[in-house]
């Protein structure tokens, strides 16, 4: 079998284990006979239009082994959507041109959804054309939004950094409620599914320990409903902890963050939820609050990252150098679960068409009747994505994180602008 | 000797080592031949006031020990300043009452400059009514902004929790600035000093590593300035990460946070600095932007404590207890540094007489001449300060911290309503 090079790439928002799938391809693919090099795109997809290929090999195995505990996207990452094949058929040709000019044969896709449905349009694309490319996704979303997966590498260590912080947080209130704040509100990511708000129960040991209130896109927001439970809670435990998902809305489909106030020069202010929701509270119940947004932190935290998050992570790259190495094409790299308790997991496939577009959130037996917790079965479900920590290297008090040389593969073609 | 009991109370807003610094008080006490039980306020020194008192002989030797992991105040802390002998004698004299019904002759209070000089006054006001009792302040605070000690523990667990946070988050921003992120901006806390934001400067390595820009309370804030410091980052570097003070402000005192807007039903909009800063840098530079507000994640985060602050807030508990059996009174335990590298210290006293209602703030020698970083001395200062790592026990993802029986002693006196 002729030896082939492979491409990959990282996409869309990172996280703090895509670099562990990357490290997962990456050594997978150098005890591959019939892989060559790996080149990987420089800010993602984009390194592959523009001809700018990071020659990995010229990186030490101690580097590549750092991935492993390095968060961010080490080759960087961007939002670059592709259009559909009829709209931009341009730009599909452009990724076919680069790998045939880099005797690319291999294509590796490290990304949600929306990557997902590249790798296949590639996959298809290169059957057309009659370019042999053997075309696997890697399954990476903090939203853990993919379906056709048990879950998404990246949202275990951003649910285990929320339950971690919900759990301190919550006892920093408990200890001052007497006197001082009231309401506590963090808000966290998940733009259209609650994953990410749902972990944050994990922090909860007994019924009625905090988070008391947890607000996720799945559920119409009730303003009344809300200030209720609020209140009954600091009137029964005297304080209330809200974990808030950036999505929450009204149900008319308004994001509770889109507040529709102004500044002082009449801008439009674009406010968080925590802080919209503090001021209903403050505003309605007249209670002394605190909010946090704790935003990127949260998808950083690789200080804090779930174990099994990092293992999934990087055996789901090293799965997908070997279905493409064993000749297959056009499926995503999958976690499979075989039991809760005690947790067994595996890697599996799915058919990349399968997977684009389609959104998983959260299921509303996830969700308490009220509205305002995570269920046992959500509890069985998310436990174990948080289990194990898996501390990087510190030195002088920081963890020493991974740097690349990225040296550039000499460019063959004539320039593209995307 | 007669052995007599000791009383402590944890004070004001709480750490994720305060408890390290109760670990040590009642350990140390436990073997002093002088000291009987250790009661502690509930809810601080509210508790004295209110008689509810915490007999901690009740919590096992393993619940005690656990503390030292367990961030926020166990016993309960608050916000309550004892006004001046003249003006509030009752409430001084009520403390007396419960400490002589209680047969007390030891105060341990745990706390930032309000409660040294509380510790202070008891101290001559025992002395006044020929009451014998040993009053010993205990150091803590975040802000790090007490006199005549080193360090305050407490801060550096948060200097060592912005310090991480900043560096896995710029690493994030880098990784996507292509196409997405160009500013991240983040606050952290310190109305007054700008300890804990000079604390991110050490997530630098090298001359124009992130962050960019930290905006201290000690240098005036300067719209132009600022925007062109980080126009010109992100022309140079691609992006700029900003780390900001909650209590950054104006040459005419205006804080920063207090931005005058209003929301849609003309509501004052209590927003936070770095909403603020975000909002000014996409009108003024037009970059796309996140923020993130730590709030009291960072001061509870103690799952990523600093080993440093952690010994050390036992060693200034234990050392308090110390002093106060050796038969001294009206003394702060501090912690005196021998050498910045390789870092050696040990515990140390001062006059709380000297200690009270002094604020030390960030010499201007620490601060950048462009008022947007910290010098050579600066990093002397801080980076033995978050060295080392203690990390707290995990079961099943989560850490497990010290939960108390909290059994109260029974009341000797009629109510007393502060």
């Amino acid at each position: 079998m002729a030896r082939r090079n492979a491409f990959y790439a990282q996409s869309g928002g990172v996280t703090a284990v895509i670099n562990a799938s990357a490290a997962g391809v990456i050594e997978a693919a150098r005890k591959e006979p019939g892989i060559g090099k790996v080149f990987a795109g420089q800010n993602g997809i984009l390194g592959a239009l523009r001809e700018e290929l990071i020659d990995t090999s010229q990186e030490t195995k101690a580097t590549i082994a750092a991935l492993r505990q390095t968060p961010s996207g080490a080759f960087g990452s961007c939002r670059y959507k592709l259009k559909s094949l009829d709209e931009n058929a341009r730009e599909y040709e452009r990724l076919i041109d680069v790998f045939r000019a880099h005797d690319i044969g291999y294509f590796f896709y490290n990304g949600g959804g929306d990557s997902q449905d590249t790798a296949n349009k590639v996959s298809e694309l290169g059957a057309t054309l009659g370019y042999p490319i053997k075309c696997i996704g890697v399954p990476k979303t903090v939203d853990n939004d993919l379906p056709l997966t048990d879950t998404c590498p990246g949202f275990g260590s951003v649910a285990k950094y929320v339950a971690v912080s919900t759990r301190e947080a919550a006892l920093d209130v408990a200890s001052m409620c007497e006197t001082s704040t009231k309401v506590f509100i963090m808000e966290v990511m998940g733009r259209h599914a609650g994953w990410i708000a749902g972990a944050a129960g994990l922090a909860q040991e007994n019924r009625g320990d905090p988070p008391h209130v947890i607000l996720f896109p799945e559920v119409d927001f009730d303003d009344k409903k809300f200030l209720d439970k609020v209140r009954t809670t600091v009137e029964k435990r005297g304080y209330c902890v809200v974990v808030v998902s950036e999505g929450a809305k009204y149900a008319d489909g308004r994001f509770l963050a889109d507040a529709g106030t102004t500044d002082a020069f009449g801008h439009a202010q674009l406010g968080g939820v925590a802080p919209t929701l503090a001021e209903m509270v403050k505003r309605e119940l007249g209670f002394k609050y605190h909010w946090a947004v704790a935003d990127y932190l949260q998808r950083a935290a690789r200080h804090i990252a779930s174990k099994t998050d990092v293992d999934q992570a990087y055996a789901v790259g090293a799965h997908a150098v070997r279905l493409a190495a064993s000749g297959k094409t056009g499926l995503m790299a999958t976690i499979v679960r075989k039991s809760d308790s005690p947790y067994r997991w595996t890697v599996g496939e799915a058919p990349l068409g399968k997977v684009a577009n389609v959104e998983r959130k959260m299921p509303r037996s996830f969700i308490t009747k009220d509205g305002f917790g995570i269920t046992a079965p959500a509890r069985r479900y998310l436990a174990p994505l948080i289990a194990g920590e898996d501390y990087p290297r510190f030195r002088q008090g920081l963890p020493q994180y991974a740097s690349l040389k990225k040296v550039l593969v000499k460019k063959q073609l004539p320039a593209f602008e995307p």
